[in-house]
């Protein structure tokens, strides 16, 4: 039996839930969980906001751990080896963008936390190819974020190939925007995060912006127009989008991690006369995990977390829900 | 004096209109015009649509000509050489898309009928890198759409590294569209033209399209989903984005050439869940003039047109905003 965490409808509070995984398929992996993130996507789906939970929900998608058990056809991994898991706990293996290397992309994924039960839990199981090496180097303890929160901002810089003469703003210093800002300074790019107080900005260039941009002023953003060659938004509420669109030089791109549910209302001339491109990505594919993990190693790039028990696992989503986390929560054993 | 047609007023007729351009500067050239395409952007500037027109308005920014007169800085053009003249009439040459050679870029450019007078006349002048020489096995009395509507659908293909392997549809088979699909037939892509009937399905597929959706039949557009690398927009309407966006595969890219007035309304999520980006982009720079050039010489690519005389230059406008020109509209000595 595996010992899980799981909500049995919209809302509600998380409570232990035991299930029995059945046989460990050939291509399967079995994790000991030791600590796992927590994400807004968690409370997306406890909440039902997209309308594809599936109850009991047992949430957890930044899972960090061991391997405890490997199927048949595991080859590559060892058992007490550690290991990541992120979004996906399985690909369909055989669509165009799987065999592209876009697993990310792949239309029949298995979400951890929908139809599938993820990481709150002592114990996860997913596909072995979803199933990430941990390199020596990443701090155990904070690394659970990666696997959502990081590959997901890391991601578009891969995807995008951007340079690291680039100049970069970030709109959203949160769960992922701090990464954003201590991924895109370690790449070599001129840092800007956008930021809403005086005390969000002495944050911010703590994390590695090299200036700040007030969000609330909207003639300071006018200010800055032309100046970006990237923006990114991590926040999932509707700004004024073509405000920020003014902020990009020619050639610009403004990209979404965040998922604003409001249409974007973009104008098509600011495109058109600067040759502008507005974007979006989800989490990364397994290969850009690894490539993640090996840049965070050399640069030192760690989530800065707040950690709950387990046992405070109610405590740590109301956290997470109160907007006040600084930046990421993980449950520990 | 040159001798010109001008427009006084917003929608005004065009009426004969002499000009003393002055002395010519060190690097202009003055071009003799010997055809010059009609372009949609001339009726725009003509009846002031984006509040920038300076009248008189000398319209014309499709012009194929031979150099009548070089300034004292101008080597590398011979009086008498074959030239064409789009959109763009000079450029700032100092900023950073001028530098990185995105002359169409360049927020100083000048606008060869805005605040400038354009094609529609004897001769005309521009900047020296504005005035690009037209290669030998280019039809010269077809060639003037090339110089607006037909970099602008090349451009694209440039600029987004369009894969001869990719599956391309276009939206607006008219002086634009009818262009792209030429143009993406000799890249190498598989062409796919929305078309509104039956008629404008068979010249499509003569155009170079291999197959044709029918844009009136959302089923089916719902049916192409994940179909196409890149969708280009020639039109200037509004339509239903998500629908087409959801016509890309992952990865892909909804392009905007044709300037609708109207927000797009775009949802993020599926920019997020395909990567996919949505974009736009202007005419092209001199250089990839230059290479489209070349490249329509080896592909004999040339616009379908109809030939006015200069004489029924306010026919000719008439004909424009009927709607019905296949494809696009020349006037010729």
């Amino acid at each position: 039996m595996i010992n899980a965490y799981a909500a049995s409808e919209p809302k509600g509070k998380l409570e232990p839930f035991a299930y029995d995984p059945g046989e460990l398929k050939p291509d399967e992996v079995e994790i000991d969980v030791h600590s796992c993130g927590i994400c807004h996507s968690d409370i997306s789906v406890i909440d039902n906001e997209w309308g594809n939970a599936r109850y009991p929900v047992v949430p957890g998608h930044e899972v960090v751990g061991s391997v405890a058990k490997t199927g048949n056809n595991v080859r590559h991994l060892t058992v007490g080896q550690a290991v990541g898991l992120g979004w996906h706990a399985g690909y369909c293996n055989d669509c165009a963008p799987c065999h592209a290397g876009d697993h990310n992309l792949c239309a029949n994924s298995q979400a951890t936390i929908i139809g599938h039960h993820g990481g709150f839990a002592d114990k996860v199981r997913a596909a072995v190819n979803s199933v990430i090496p941990i390199p020596d180097g990443i701090d155990l303890a904070s690394a659970g974020p990666l696997f959502c929160g990081g590959i997901t901002v890391f991601n578009p810089l891969v995807q995008f190939d951007v340079k690291p003469t680039d100049k970069v703003a970030v709109i959203g210093i949160g769960g992922l925007g701090h990464l954003a800002l201590k991924f895109l300074n370690a790449w070599g790019c001129e840092v800007t995060a956008f930021t809403s107080s005086a005390d969000k900005r002495k944050a911010a260039l703590d994390l590695g912006a090299h200036h700040t941009l007030d969000s609330r002023d909207g003639a300071a953003i006018e200010a800055a127009a032309g100046r970006f060659d990237l923006v990114v938004s991590t926040v999932n509420v509707k700004l004024d989008w073509n405000l920020y669109l003014g902020t990009l030089k020619p050639r610009g791109r403004l990209h979404f991690v965040g998922a604003t549910l409001d249409p974007l209302d973009i104008g098509v001339f600011p495109l058109i006369m600067g040759q502008r491109s507005v974007s979006g990505s989800p989490v990364g594919s397994p290969a850009t995990i690894a490539r993640m993990l090996d840049f965070a190693v050399r640069h030192k790039i760690a989530p800065v977390v707040e950690t709950f028990s387990f046992d405070d696992i109610n405590a740590a989503i109301d956290r997470l829900r109160s907007g006040k986390a600084h930046y990421r929560i993980v449950l520990s054993r």
